[in-house]
């Protein structure tokens, strides 16, 4: 593959080059993915029948979805590190060496995510059958005793868990050099300790009713800001070898970007047409998501008038009129909380470009940084 | 710590030395985990208070409870290992640097266990609530809104994915050099996906009603025997720099040996006294547990008169009168079950002692082995 083949020219149209640089980053991903998988068939079939059958229930997860947005920030973070003599590490990997190392990402973020489907007790993910109801089809289709969907669950987490750990073997066995990886583990090990703490503090919010906007930043910020984007751009600049100033200003924008990128979805969850994200329009509503965007409304609402806060919070957290969800959608608006989260996403946005143009990064990849993030600004699901 | 600081004494009195290096290890192992989590303290704090309250609940769990077997197994592999000139890794590491890498099973166990109570729907571990009840209890405490239960396990599902996490940190953290820990990574690779292959037979062995004898002892064999024993010996063996032959005899002495430790646990899983092993008489009977115990008495009860297996089928899978449980250990005596399993304990644990004695090992490594699998053969617990 060729992704990084022509790092020079495409400074005059970063649009169309780095269309096609993101799209090798992902065909690269997935098929080191896949080699993956294979690489540990045997050492499953060995094991077991049922549980071939069970780590292929993974493998689709793996191989038939995602967008492989983590991989591609990682990608673009061991873009922007300078290569000028003496300027990286002497043990930067070559592109196909770097890819496969990131694709690693995916399989933490299949535990990730299989394990949230239990816990927010999701039925489809991707247009399929999330993990779990898939295992508890196989416990009804096979006429098998005991509680499926207890059943479903418990080889949901077991397949979690084999995901996270596999996430580490691939990174353990990265084609780097051990101070590659030495390099690359450091941002792993807080990267996937955030994650796991962004996933509590949202359940402890969700549980406990906190409206504040500060419980709303704190759960983007571990949950989505550093996993999603800071994290893998630092991890895969640190694999380039950058130094201490550059991983800074990427974390710095990274999460500056994650943020703005999290606001984005609040933004959909709400106004969001069902045809285009593919999600029932007024989803966050429903699920009384405790997202920045209502927590600003909650406040506005309240400063202006607590009894309109009040029929906010009666409007969320159960299924939805169409006319309850324009209610809804015309108290965010009135309030002004759309307007500040719009301002608030500019400004991120904004910063974060600042932060990058100001750096010593190289131009190519934050140019290819900018296209990647705004196409995800203006994605559909 | 002294533990290998008399190496070549004990041979002739090997029990009370051995109980003194089994103790120091013991030792050791908790000091280096109660440093780990020292070491993370900060960066979970900085995530949210929330997060570590949960992470306590974890560090409780691992530094209040367990017999350390799997790091014991491990210390005894490394110990296993002739240090004649050029007989082991120049890179060895010292013992006290083993026992620090050793301790990483630990975290790796805690997330089985965590997981497990979930799956299983365990309210005691330890003497203490499982994980999902304590957090169950703190949505409780702290009368949040929504499912408290399912708050329990959300919550739990998250810190037994930080603990294999960090077990993986742990490892790749580990003070020994990157040829060690190659070494170490192959067999640690292995065991974790052996062992979540071992629990997903055990949920598709049990949901399938599976009466077969092979059954039975796959899940043993992976969930129980290579976890538990074999894995942590050759890991420990790998880490001293054993080689091939050395690492082979003790993968399958351990295998025995891990066999024969789960059928005691399965006879006293039916006979054992509630008194003695702090466990309800007769709960794999209550549980209808997928034992190699119940696996064999049904054959031969089926052999001796269909009737007789159908009668022993409706005694488990609920709760038993002390006359229903009498009544089913007369049938495991009587059709010859429990003989048959105590015959199999004894040939396993006899050949894996002829293979460790005729092996190029550690004399007295051999024998703290002797010493350490007769104590937990007749442990209370």
């Amino acid at each position: 593959m060729s992704a990084s083949s022509d790092r020079s020219s495409s400074v005059d149209s970063p649009g169309a080059d780095s269309t096609q640089l993101l799209a090798d980053v992902v065909d690269g991903t997935e098929a080191a993915l896949r080699r993956y998988f294979d690489s540990r068939a045997d050492e499953v079939a060995l094991i077991g029948e049922e549980y071939r059958a069970a780590v292929d229930v993974l493998s689709r997860f793996v191989l038939l979805g995602g967008k492989r947005v983590r991989p591609l920030f990682a990608y673009l973070g061991w873009l922007a590190v300078p290569t000028g003599e003496g300027r990286s590490a002497p043990d930067r990997p070559d592109s196909d060496a770097a890819i496969a190392t990131f694709a690693a990402l995916e399989l933490v973020q299949a535990c990730a995510l299989i394990h949230d489907d239990i816990i927010d007790r999701s039925d489809t993910r991707r247009g399929r059958p999330t993990a779990h109801r898939q295992f508890e089809a196989t416990h009804r289709g096979a006429d098998w005793s005991g509680d499926a969907a207890h059943y479903g669950v418990s080889a949901a987490v077991i397949v979690g868990d084999l995901a996270l750990a596999w996430a580490d073997d691939m990174i353990a066995d990265a084609p780097i050099t051990p101070e590659s990886l030495r390099r690359v583990r450091s941002i792993w090990s807080i990267m996937r300790t955030e994650v796991l703490g962004g996933q509590l503090l949202d359940i402890v919010t969700e549980a406990s009713g906190n409206e504040s906007i500060d419980a709303a930043y704190r759960v983007m910020r571990h949950k989505t800001a550093g996993y999603t984007v800071s994290r893998p751009l630092t991890l895969g600049a640190a694999l380039a070898g950058a130094d201490e100033e550059l991983q800074q200003t990427l974390l710095a924008a990274g999460t500056d970007l994650g943020l703005a990128f999290q606001l984005r979805d609040d933004v959909l969850g709400v106004f969001g047409d069902a045809a285009r994200t593919g999600k029932p329009s007024g989803d966050d509503l429903v699920a009384a998501k405790r997202t920045a965007l209502l927590a600003v409304a909650l406040r506005r609402a309240h400063d202006r008038d607590p009894a309109l806060a009040d029929r906010l919070r009666a409007l969320i957290g159960h299924p939805l009129t169409e006319a309850e969800l324009d209610e809804a959608r015309a108290i965010f608006v009135d309030v002004g909380a759309l307007e500040e989260i719009e301002t608030t996403i500019d400004e991120l946005t904004t910063r974060a470009f600042d932060r990058l143009r100001g750096a010593d990064a190289e131009p190519t990849a934050v140019g290819a940084l900018a296209s990647f993030t705004a196409r995800l600004a203006h994605r559909e699901s």
